[in-house]
């Protein structure tokens, strides 16, 4: 079995670069998204407590078979540490013996990016150069860093209720962009920009801007609703909009959507990305894709690691399954 | 984080010894099952495959949660591999942080086998000295050492329709037991004793035995019955028994008692243990623990073995969760 711990995530990225790591990863996506209807799919084992979450995500198609942990403690920056922390298991359908357990906090944050830039390139004006990023925790320089890698994003607007979270996000890609605006309100950065992310991390339902404060044609890529009484986005905005979430099933209970229900869902993504709908129809309407994180995204990724991690050589060998000779004698091992 | 792999648990083992790991176990069960319900509990998550199935199964109380990833490839056997491998996570209630992995192949054995100990103790005649043991696969051996930790057996039957798994099994146990008699037909090794263990491994609605093979006063323990379209009992054996599940919402769809309905079941264990019903009420009823395997035993297991690692030293720290100075720099990890 491999280990693949944050230092062997870091070295592969490293070794071939953010960018062409996002572009690989937005094409494992893409490919499995057009087989949608070929994986196993159910919503993700949440178990809720009143400080937060923690949650396993599976999915499988018939050769492999993945899970995700992954919990959700938004206090948990007060006490300077994360508030998102993932661990992922590939396994073979065949036999069923896992294959691999990876660090996935680093790589969720990957994903969940690589997610917004695949609705992006099918829902965004292709000539989308501003961004306004809602939200500059952990997830904001990833989100930014992989809508570049699809559209010519070369102004940024960014608003958090953290002025050092602002501060950090444009040291962070200060040498990227040639312009980052702080904000002083969500209003201001969504009324300039022709993408809006919203990356939010307090359990509530917001309202962070309504639709008199955005642009026609704007698209929302809105991630940071993705519980139960987590949203962020205005109910008569959702209305107005042309509405795509990932998994009907989970999103209805998770994603903005749960303000409203599923007749004003106009398409999970594999729809529009198989092309059994269209995506943006014209340069004024407004999308919204309604992304909460499905279980397919985290095998798509680990699928993709455990290649690169073959091909760079990258990894430890550990011992976590027994290899006897005979396999009835299990009992050997502790004679 | 704490790694603990396939050497590790097999030194912690190898330390206290297997009688003594069995004891602390059962005491930890029992202490547990004691507070049933401070647990929040679901039914596993299955995905079933033509050939097999792979499990995800979550517990938490307010203190810990576990899961524990588990397979079931019946027929992995003939290509000399385990047919069943399973690997345990532990995390932190209070932030979400995961703070073990380990094997559980051969925990799983022996949590499996402690719960069937757990369920003799309050339902097997206390006099009870014969065993009969169906189906002498992996777990056989623990099942049998574990019913002597609580119970004066002495003699044993058993029968596997493989007879180098039987071969193997009194191999393993000669030198414990005065008497293992290899018999020819389960009916044959039934009749003999006083608890009969079933743990076969086809995907079948099998029927090993009947009400007429075994004699009053008998204590089974069901085990190999654990997913729909697999049961090893005859309908009215169960009809004729005192039938304990250990929780009922997952027991119905996997146990024996999808054969029957809810209305046969006569208690949870924990009922039991906490006294809010009897066990055994006399020497002649036939007693059936519907055991499947759930949740709470594990996270039980994993909660001992990570006091237990600690006490003694034993495991490896690995580096699967970002160390941050400010967790909302995720992105310094990659810049």
């Amino acid at each position: 079995m491999l280990l693949l711990d944050v230092p062997a995530i870091q070295s592969m990225i490293h070794a071939i670069g953010l960018n062409t790591f996002f572009l690989d990863l937005l094409q494992q996506l893409e490919t499995d998204f057009k087989h949608w209807n070929d994986f196993k799919k159910s919503p993700r084992h949440a178990i809720h407590y009143s400080h937060g979450v923690i949650e396993l995500m599976p999915c499988s198609d018939d050769e492999l078979y993945s899970f995700k942990f992954v919990n959700g403690h938004p206090q948990n920056t007060k006490e300077n540490k994360l508030s998102v922390t993932a661990i992922g298991l590939l396994a073979e359908v065949k036999d069923g013996y896992p294959i691999m357990i990876s660090e996935m906090t680093l790589l969720t944050a990957i994903r969940t990016a690589a997610v917004a830039a695949l609705g992006a390139k099918y829902l965004a004006r292709k000539n989308s150069t501003s961004l306004a990023m809602i939200g500059t925790g952990a997830q904001s320089e990833f989100q930014t860093m992989a809508m570049k890698s699809v559209l010519p994003i070369e102004t940024i607007f960014i608003y958090d209720k953290d002025p050092l979270a602002m501060q950090k996000y444009s040291e962070n890609l200060d040498m990227v962009f040639n312009k980052i605006t702080q904000c002083t309100s969500a209003n201001e950065a969504v009324s300039q920009a022709d993408i809006i992310i919203t990356a939010t991390a307090d359990i509530c339902n917001a309202c962070l801007f309504t639709s008199h404060d955005i642009k026609p044609g704007t698209h929302i890529h809105a991630m940071g609703g993705d519980s139960p009484g987590k949203t962020e986005l205005d109910t008569e905005l959702l209305k107005n909009s042309k509405l795509i979430v990932e998994y009907t099933e989970q999103s209805l209970v998770e994603g903005e959507i749960q303000q409203l229900d599923a007749r004003h869902i106009y398409a999970e993504l594999w729809e529009i990305i198989s092309q059994k709908k269209s995506g943006r129809d014209n340069d004024t309407e407004i999308t919204v894709f309604d992304s909460v994180g499905f279980a397919l995204e985290d095998l798509s990724t680990l699928k993709m690691v455990y290649k690169l991690a073959h091909k760079l050589n990258i990894g430890k060998a550990i011992n976590l399954i027994p290899d006897l000779k005979n396999p009835k004698n299990l009992y050997s091992l502790i004679r």
